[in-house]
């Protein structure tokens, strides 16, 4: 049995830990999310400030978002260079080799899901760090992985990818809810957090690979009258 | 006249209620605008989760909006479990009733004005248990009304209805200035609310059905050009 | 040399001068911005509501994401009137004399340049005065001035002018940058922002009329195939 000494020493080591593991994750996914805005905003032939502006937008909404609706003010996005850094760094990076990104194939996809599993995970992570509930810490951990994308897609005027991709916002759910459930086994975060990721990521790309799909709406109208009203 | 003692167990049972009444009311505001965002996401041929994060971000981008503007953070809507599934509830009938839903007459229409109502009502509520000033109370309310199917419409890369509709953010306001007028008469709460509610309502239902509509611009363009520069 | 007793006297005859500052900054922001989101809106043919909504939108979105982010709720924008009636008193001017507005030479770049110059200094002012670092301090202030545009432009659906338009975040970028410098050089405030917005205007008016860009990206596609997915 822990004496409260011990819990309070391994608290506070858990959460020194966890603080570590949200940076580097917050930070990878930051470079990914930049890359893949950054390059849909090439393909829209903004300037080289605009596609800055997206690279910065896309990579940091998801977390700002967050860290706004749980009270984290001023967002880490604000308070630590780094995600500054990283976001401009993959901005310039797609910006000037451009055709050479465009040729890799689906690289914005792939860099997507790459995005969407550390966001997913690093998001449920802050969450239950700041005390959120298990559910809507899992909740919080799919809108930190879809807030960067959606803001990218929002920015250039067009319905976010999430509302009609296959899998992506479940990829990003089960994720959070592997997470949450680690956390609730107390086992530890690395392995849950690990293998939420991996599942996010694995999922998407099967997603993308194999075609799944949720079921669509049967709407009253026919599919080419659903693109604009 | 009233000794500090009674006005402290007054203003304890006041608060209390208005909880209730602020919950109660947000509740039946997040069903009917779930079910409004989730209607307009089966049109736009969503798959079910789109149309389920839909049916979650127009219910609740209204009262996540103002509180985060009135720094009530986290948001209820994620502090609540019922909210989720109130939306996720009434997303699933949206998504599996479609053909029903779209069958009744303007059903997106009308459960919007039910939520405006509900929603002007709530939000210009919990504005004034927050301490605000009545202006920027029912100015709040207004947004708490509006914000909802505003998230809906930019979601789907539109142009929010709010913007072009017939007195549709002047019912709001009209509803919010009914509760803030009753707050500073000191009137029952449930009265101004039920006043306010119903007035909203009303003037939008009024709205549609004879078609009134505010002075619209004569701006230099003709009409046709309007749609998109 | 200062005394502790002179320092703390001076910090706080600053301080109450940077808050004047940052008011008359705001407001000023606050009508020019108004006037250009009305007159999109004009344009756009919304009716007078929905001018009145996209002239407050567009007026005080810069500085409520500022405020909210800084974690100064409520916004400023919700605790003083002034901002309200200011933006109205331009919604309806915009609204009623339209043709006029539209007839004076390019009056919503200009105004919106003007707006963007007092924005940019009076964002970074209030995030030097909330002790942000001065690398967030200029890209807050940056952010203040482009926000309240992308919110205008997002509400009419349409990808925000700043992601496009020549030297437009960059004007906003260099004059909060010379705020910034004046801050850390302990130059008066009033030269500091006044050369900070100086500069802004001058750079956006300036890239207006020669036609200063950015360098574009050289996408793969061709450049009819940029505006639509």
């Amino acid at each position: 049995m822990h004496t409260p000494g011990m819990i309070a020493l391994e608290l506070q080591g858990t959460l020194e830990f966890n603080r570590t593991l949200v940076l580097v994750l917050d930070l990878c996914g930051t470079f990914a999310f930049a890359v893949s805005g950054a390059t849909a905003g090439v393909r829209q032939r903004l300037d080289l400030f605009g596609v800055l502006v997206l690279s910065f937008a896309a990579s940091t909404f998801g977390g700002i978002s967050r860290d706004v609706l749980i009270g984290a003010t001023p967002p880490a996005a604000f308070q630590d260079w780094r995600y500054l850094a990283v976001a401009m760094a993959a901005g310039m990076i797609a910006f000037y080799w451009s055709t050479l990104v465009e040729r890799l194939r689906n690289p914005v996809r792939m860099l997507d899901a790459v995005g969407l599993a550390f966001f997913a995970v690093a998001g449920t992570q802050k969450a239950l760090v700041f005390g959120l509930s298990p559910v809507m810490a899992a909740l919080m951990g799919m809108l930190t992985g879809i807030g960067g994308g959606m803001a990218r897609d929002i920015l250039l005027a067009q319905v976010p990818a999430v509302l009609r991709a296959d899998l992506y916002a479940v990829a990003a759910l089960a994720g959070a809810v592997i997470v949450v459930t680690g956390n609730m086994l107390e086992a530890p975060v690395l392995v849950s957090a690990g293998i939420g990721g991996l599942v996010c990521f694995g999922l998407r790309m099967s997603a993308l690979r194999w075609g799944w799909q949720l079921p669509m709406a049967r709407g009253p109208q026919p599919p080419d009258g659903g693109g604009k009203r």
